[in-house]
């Protein structure tokens, strides 16, 4: 793998400047303002005691996720899904992966019956939208747990977080694997990847497509090598940024 | 009028602290991030070089606006519209709003054949959000116009803006009329009143509702006073923001 | 404020001949057909012993209304919006804004626990459709609390209408404050508003709307002049149809 | 057969009293407000020079039609399908029977490139709406295509209608066969029945639903009897209100 | 009549070749997939125990049914009506056209409060999907039903089915009625007529519609004729399916 | 990895019976009926002369995929996504897999300015719908690109197709690897994954969830290794399928 100078000069296997701005939502039980780089997304945990009646009384709770992207989150307007009536495949998948990941860490027995409902809103978008939707989530939810905890809908003993999630996306360049690509990056892309990763550095979710040309093993392990790597730098960033 | 002490302190006739970060965004046209107090609102203005198919040949341009709230915004969550797949009254009500306020001061012709969209997202709301929306779209127009005329697509001469517009709250709670009502007071208002007003001092819009009791022309005229007062002051905002 | 002779022959202070047929229809518990000249509005009372789930056990009732205009109901033709799918802007502010009137003039604990749907349909419409709609949707609110009474629904001694209410239209051509707008004269003012005013005099709801050119406070005070005379007569025809 | 005396006092081969407003519509080119005892129905047709784009160019015209309700035309309130946002079976079922109904009398080529569209609109329903719906738009078409002649969109030596065409219900009660249901009798029929007829008598549409019991081609027979006959009463009817 | 040949060498009273696959399903209470020469529908039935909750308490059961055109059943590909997000008149009126049809031959006391849905999706089209898709469910109405008897949801004495159903489409081209219209038939016929008969020889439904000349009484008596002993072969291949 | 005994007496690194009816359609350019054991799926590609307007002119095609599920193809009946007005979030991600994964294999220049819509009908569901369904459509797809050479719509020396393309999951069950999981298996997995692979054993996606617990390095590459060996069988019916 040689290294090539990107874009906006950083290394392979470098990411972009990461930021987090805990508690940025005066109403949200848990909330997080994060950046990677120019990408910025709002994520709010929403807690509400109960669950939805097709669940109750089975001792658990639920975590789900929506996303979305503000019309002029991107270089050119999209319309809104709210006015088109309808919401597009693209939204769906990501709600729907961003649902899963944080899902893959609570356990829902620990939560009781609890309802927590995620919103990752794209304020500005320059790739990486969805892994730096997961990372900023999950320092929402985490907030939103403790705030359940001390308004005591959470057991003091119960444990619902097994462990910590964080993403990043990877992808092959003009042959070259690279770590976190920004939205000039990822649209010559040849493969793209987005890695969901736990605190402890075991896989929630691997996503790779070919977007180009197919890709085989070994390229698919210089991913999985980055993605993790990076994947440690974040998961780093939210201890730091919740004080553990 | 008697002065009586409110939440946060204020007089009956201040306004809570308004800041506006202009160029907030960096994708758009014409941006800027303002806040009434907690109620913050994301304006951009996105300049389209031509019209749609039904309006060319005219010579004249167009100005539109869509309004939103993010679903964790308020205190408590509200469902996506996308998801509910239709746009609820208040929410097209107060776009339409938005909209006639920024278009009574812009002079279509010298707009000339461009297109104008602009995105107001709630991502805070304390009250006073299609106001401060109003406020803050001005500035955003005002630069998307500014970057229109840098890249010749609005004639050097011309002059598209006729007058800066501003809006602001007023109501009448327990008898007695006041300024850019907060969310706790403007659910407990008898009147509710939203005006819009030009830097010269006119009405674009005035609409006032008798939320709890019926109100009369005396209570009007307090209001139209507080109103009027308090525009000028988000005028002076809107010039020192823009550096005129 | 001159004088001039408008399309159809009125001053500037002149409704255009009212006529309200009450109980039109066989079906609701009220209704009226109210013609302000050409614009005929069918307006129905709908009552429901009851309210929705999240309202019970409050005593309080509650007071809705939905407008909206038969497709040829105008010059040319407009689509469905049961065929588009999608209610339009204007129609939800309507509607908002008859149901906010109605509810203004009902005590809702005298009321009880009992529902009623306002439904207006244009069935012809040369401007003033709302507030044609308002002011017959009063005599049909009317009639059904009336029928509520009589059905033991609503208790004898309880008083749930505080006041009555109409509402008008005025506006400003060439400069010259006018009463009641017909289309022609509604879609070249340039300052549209409407007033709704209780059978006492006071305000409900002042919606004025600068179209062309920014008003000024004088005008402002011409026109809620010339509405509060309009609305007394149309009060006065609403008592003297229902009989009171 | 024997004759049982029906509710409104009826024998079993008569029709409510009918009567036409011909051109109740200041707006439409054509339009009629039509009752069959107590259903109302305004028809109203609206005339366009020209066609939609997929149909240009071939010398042919197009006529559709739509129907609905209003909310409160019946005994109970329905919800209006704007507001579900969807168009439910039924309207869809009897706006397409319209549409074939009435493009059955009408020859395309002498209509020539124009559209002509069919509104129905029920007022107040107690029975035989789309019957009456058809037989009101007849009149409201035969002017729509009078006024296209007139404005000459419509060749002078053009016959675009090349019959009248009207319609009934008809239905077997307590296994007697009785013609022109009102609504009760509708909702105990075993066997209901529209049937649309041309003025030279010939059928274009029969639509017979065992609701209860099937029935036989005897039944079947009396039911077609009943319904030529009583179409033949309504076809005058039209004859009279066109003056022909 | 004179004996033309058809395009697929039939004489005019001849079905085309029909099988019915019972059973087709592994899922389903009760399936068949039914071809009427190349149209090709699958047929599910669905049994529930309970009713909707409207329903509850009656002790009565409830038939339904939905018609669905896959993309590329047809000659040109069609738009899915999930995609549109809505539902055409056509699908509509032939969902509700097999509902009825089925119920007509089931006694709603006899199936208990039992509900079976009954899903028909057409596979390939060649004219005659909505008669070849009664035809084949009844076939998986009757396995549906007699599953429930198998898990004692329907009482062992009761019998939910009164008769049987099958239907048959016939039409008039160049003059000519004919049985059993394959799409090119169909799609130039003068008059098209679906009946829907009971095993009994009794009418369900006779949906006779003129598509290019109006009918006259001699002409439907010739369709029905043709229509009665259709059916009749249709209903001998039911029996012989089920084994009856 | 042990090797259990699966509930169908597979060994873990065996496919179901898989079968393809190549031509299932007389309608579609190019169809297969393929199964993996219980689950079937009608894939048809209906291949379009020309590209939509917004690509037209840059000697270009498209390939697009659509996927849907009879409502009982699966073990309880689901509602329609047509009924419901909206399309569901697994469907969207499907429909946008299946294109992927297609195009990956198309060479849209030597397609040339023609659009092929794949539609792929589960018609019955025991898991791994997606990947029969990308399996069999390649076939579909195949034959469709044959028909629009043999109509000179395709270059005669233009070789649209890169390579073949087949999809398979796999998933670990309690603890050990499996290959094409039923949906009993697929149900209790703890990490599932759908893997597609180009003829020549390179990847086009890899999507990997953890259902229940997260996976490492090592279960990964062992859920690859069963994946592309299985492909390989795949790979070989398509060829034998498609008689190459």
């Amino acid at each position: 793998m040689t290294d090539i100078l990107r874009a906006d000069g950083r290394t392979n296997d470098q990411l972009r400047p990461v930021t987090i701005e805990r508690g940025w939502s005066d109403q949200a039980e848990g909330s997080a303002l994060i950046s990677f780089g120019r990408t910025k997304v709002l994520a709010t945990a929403s807690f509400t005691n109960g669950v939805p009646r097709w669940m109750a009384g089975k001792g658990k709770g639920w975590v789900t996720a929506e996303y979305s992207m503000l019309p002029r989150s991107t270089n050119s307007r999209m319309d809104r899904e709210s006015v088109k009536g309808r919401i597009g495949g693209r939204t769906h998948e990501i709600s729907r992966l961003i649902g899963r990941s944080l899902r893959a860490v609570v356990d829902m027995k620990a939560l009781g019956e609890n309802t927590i409902v995620i919103d990752c809103d794209v304020l500005q978008a320059d790739g990486g939208t969805r892994t730096a939707a997961i990372t900023g989530a999950y320092v929402a939810l985490a907030d939103a747990l403790e705030w359940g905890r001390e308004k005591k809908f959470i057991a003091q003993k119960a444990q619902p977080l097994t462990d910590s999630v964080a993403a990043v996306s990877v992808g092959i360049i003009a042959g070259v694997p690279m770590l976190d690509l920004a939205y000039t990056e990822d649209s010559r892309a040849e493969t793209d990847m987005n890695v969901v990763v736990t605190g402890r550095g075991k896989f929630i979710e691997v996503q790779g497509t070919a977007e180009g040309a197919p890709f085989d093993r070994t390229e698919l392990n210089s991913l999985l090598d980055l993605a993790l790597a990076g994947a440690i730098t974040l998961t780093d960033l939210q201890k730091t940024t919740l004080g553990r």
